[in-house]
């Protein structure tokens, strides 16, 4: 078909901000746009922002929207890919949202939807560094901890639309507390939110001099990319910080290959920064916990696109 | 296709003992053949008791082989279903041997072939305790602990045909010595072995007096049947054994069930005769360690046909 050759819109629905992209069917970004969610304004805001940051990246572009195949977004949470539903997005205030139908309204154009986490790994597997992998897990190490699964070449979703809540598996037994409610789950230990806690405790507590110095240049802020620029400077502390976030990792994935047999796992989100700070002794807990067979096989790997994985999977989902 | 509505031959291999079973399509069993797998006697011996064994299931139903749609056989390791061939079986000495051409030679049928906990999934999708579910998980707690997914209505193999190995998941850090190579895995104790050797245990130090007079009963030998039997008499430290192998199968449990989002669980082998005495620890600690939105859709059931789920979903390969 003709339209498998046009470029196709990518849209990054956070919490924060909006972005969208024009995204060429060889992977390729020609043109973006940004702008606020502003949550606050509600349903209909957000989908005016939708409207506005795929405009600005298709003037960007110099491409008119009939020139389009159609356009993909990404949302943060429980999604209804079938129907375009976001079923639920504690971060946005959703609930039974039909984005896809609403932007479809303000655009003119088919629009396609799925969860975040499964945008990025569907980026990852078309043109970054899953490709033409079949079977691959992709973890996110943002805010949180998010996760993609591709089974069979194509994103599973579960019965209704939860699997690759990689986040909220128990990691830790009476670990802090998560905003889901439970404790102890992969993103309070593995996440860039809980390095850059691990980070103050280590501040607090006088362990690393070098982290807090850094802190201070930058007015007291604290995150996973101080920690990250510390461990590439030789601070131990730091790196024992990520080391540590890459075995709590690994431990939950050493339970997932053994049950899921993947090829690859694809490690993403600001947290991905630390490469083989982290990803190192991830892969060390993983061969260890894991049983021959599939531990054998399986490659933990960071990702390639970066913060662009989620636009440029959005983007392929109109060509599906 | 009138092939589909002719029985077929369930092949059941396993370590010890072949089952065979000529299956209507809709999932009767109308003869049966058992024969000894005779391991020692090597591939060439195995593949004659095999033929020996669907012979006798014919001959007892009454149906000669030209009525017969074509045989499955579930094997213990993995498989490689594609080519009919078991990659590696452990407990058969077996490695990369063509058993479904093999067979076919001996009995001039159509062989298909999966792994015995894949077999098993299937059989209870059919007609038993998962029918009609599209994402379910079978257990067995046997001799190991095995396990079968099947995710959008198919068994899901993995990259290399591993996908479904529950038994050697990390459930006990420094837990017990397994035979795959690590400490602590499911299988050491949540399997019908670990709940037997628990009961040594009880009896060992004097705790369980009860299960002390029932294995003096039957010479001394102790297995999870005594257990269960002890349990349901009754007997509290009976009834803990059995509670702690759910706990600690829900703790495994809850990750999947947060990863992959199933409808149903299915728990089958020798130690789900205990019923609620596992299952309800079992279902509480997945309740208690599973998310919200996965966790209030799973459940966790019983297998509904016994041993012979194996041969059943081993002749349904026949007619996919």
């Amino acid at each position: 078909m003709s339209g498998a050759q046009r470029p196709a819109l990518g849209i990054d629905l956070g919490g924060t901000a909006i972005k969208a992209g024009v995204v060429t069917h060889d992977g390729r970004i020609i043109g973006r746009g940004e702008r606020a969610t502003e949550v606050e304004k509600g349903v209909g805001g957000v989908v005016a922002n939708l409207a506005l940051a795929a405009r600005d990246a298709m003037a960007n572009a110099g491409i008119a929207s009939s020139e389009i195949a159609g356009a993909g977004i990404g949302a943060p949470g429980i999604c209804n890919p079938r129907d375009g539903v976001v079923v639920n997005a504690v971060n946005l205030f959703w609930h039974e949202v039909p984005v896809a139908s609403l932007l479809k309204a303000e655009l003119g154009l088919r629009v396609l939807l799925d969860n975040d986490a499964n945008c990025a790994a569907l980026g990852e597997q078309w043109c970054g560094a899953a490709k033409g992998s079949d079977h691959a897990f992709m973890v996110t190490l943002g805010t949180g901890v998010g996760g993609g699964l591709i089974l069979n070449g194509k994103i599973y979703g579960g019965f209704s639309g939860w699997a690759g809540e990689f986040g909220h598996i128990p990691a830790v037994e009476n670990g802090p507390h998560c905003n889901c409610g439970q404790h102890g789950c992969l993103e309070t230990v593995a996440s860039a939110t809980a390095i850059a806690a691990a980070a103050r405790t280590a501040i607090d507590s006088g362990w690393s001099p070098a982290l807090a110095r850094m802190a201070t240049a930058q007015e007291g802020r604290v995150d996973a990319r101080l920690v990250i620029t510390a461990a590439r400077a030789g601070d131990e502390p730091a790196r024992e910080i990520l080391a540590e976030a890459g075995r709590h990792l690994g431990r939950v994935l050493a339970g997932l290959v053994t049950a899921l047999n993947p090829e690859l796992i694809v490690v993403g989100g600001g947290a991905s920064h630390a490469g083989d700070f982290l990803l190192e002794p991830c892969r060390q807990v993983v061969r260890e916990k894991t049983m021959p067979g599939p531990g054998g096989v399986v490659r933990i790997v960071r990702a390639a696109l970066g913060n662009d994985g989620g636009l440029i999977g959005a983007a392929s989902l109109a060509w599906r």
